[in-house]
């Protein structure tokens, strides 16, 4: 995890209630300061820096199925702005100069860890650093405001509109693991990631004959059923088995 | 501009056929360092490192009305990898993974020089560092493929397919300058900068109500008449009135 601490910003890993502080490149072979801080005493930043955030749609079968889309033939990807990086605890604001509805997406992240260029499906998991939660905040009326050109960068990447944490953990088990979303404490989305179309190691190996991918880079895996407008003041949590929990509050 | 010399990256000042070294943020005050390099024994890098590349469609009157497209009531715009990024004089690279054709598009750049967020139209000159030429490639049938979704963000994004350069200079003649893209020496676009629907500093203004920008990123202000596909081995020049001729070779 990164975090806030007497006004630095640092990185380290979880033990227990405790934070081990670590220096140097977090994706290479960073060095252990000696120093553990409770985890009380810090404030989460995002638990990476992307120097890219691509997001998938249509990645899962149980969406496809219930949207009446067609499973794609090839992973379909958007970009969201750097700028709509946020850290667990962060609040969602609303936008300036657009009052449609916002909705939230629970969704998995996969963390770039080494340089990705035209890798293999094969090579794509040595290249993956780990996972997070993400909420893949989404205003989605835009992307049929005007017909002729629809707005996915701008739907998606509003400041605030991508919260990623709170830790990233480097396995997660893709086979029984799910997400769940939770506005306001209640269950909203409860979803298998056994039901992706495209998988980490094969988004990464995909997306990488495109765009060279580096350490830090996220890529969100997509939604499945069950995202919904916010209301503001809403509390949304995504869960996900062996990661944790990201919160945040919308407007 | 930025250059490499000796295995080192730089900046300075170009100065007739030297170039004055700077060190420092480009952005914030940078201080000369007293040495002169020879311009033609630097490698030219892209002028500014952008954390985000946004790119404006449908931007001009005249493409606007040849190709029966509305006028639009806001800025249509697109994000471009930051991995796209290349300098004046890189080879666009053929996609690995997709044979369609590819576009050139002669575009003026505009570079933010200061943090802007939710800024006025008259406050948007003074976070405009300054301008330069691009080359906004495109893979254009990808956005026609999958019917369900155009593929933007794929469209634009692939390695090498955004050349930015040679220099950016703090400011241009919006008012009489043109942009000018010869491929094989044979000038194919030529298009008054005066004829943009939203020109730089309302770009900026609106954008920065939606995205933070912040200090080498880059709005692309989009295209107008006679973009076309590029054969492999084409140089595809593009020069802007004030600012020079950026060159690039796709394939």
């Amino acid at each position: 995890m990164r975090f806030e601490h007497g006004g630095r910003s640092g990185f380290g890993r979880l033990d227990g209630d405790a934070v081990q502080v670590f220096r140097g490149d977090m994706f290479a072979a960073p060095e252990p300061t000696g120093e553990r801080l409770p985890r009380t005493e810090l404030r989460p930043l995002p638990p990476c820096r992307p120097g890219q955030i691509l997001g998938l749609w249509n990645n899962f079968h149980a969406a496809a199925q219930k949207n009446g889309w067609n499973v794609p033939a090839e992973p379909l990807y958007f970009l969201k702005s750097p700028s709509s990086l946020a850290a667990d605890g962060a609040p969602i604001p609303v936008p300036r100069a657009h009052d449609g509805r916002v909705f939230y997406e629970g969704e998995l992240a996969v963390v770039i860890g080494r340089l990705a260029r035209g890798v293999s499906v094969a090579e794509g998991p040595a290249h993956i650093f780990g996972y997070t939660c993400a909420n893949d905040v989404s205003a989605v009326e835009l992307l049929q405001r005007d017909p002729s050109f629809p707005q996915w960068t701008r739907a998606k990447s509003f400041d605030g509109f991508c919260p990623l944490g709170p830790v990233i953990v480097p396995d997660v088990d893709l086979a029984r693991a799910h997400v769940r979303t939770r506005v306001g404490g209640r269950e909203r989305q409860n979803y298998p990631l056994a039901d992706m179309i495209f998988p980490p190691a094969e988004l990464v190996a995909r997306l990488s004959q495109d765009i060279t991918l580096h350490p830090g880079d996220v890529i969100l895996c997509g939604t499945s059923l069950g995202a919904l407008p916010m209301k503001a003041g809403s509390e949304v949590e995504v869960e996900i088995d062996g990661i944790g929990t990201l919160r945040n509050v919308y407007g």
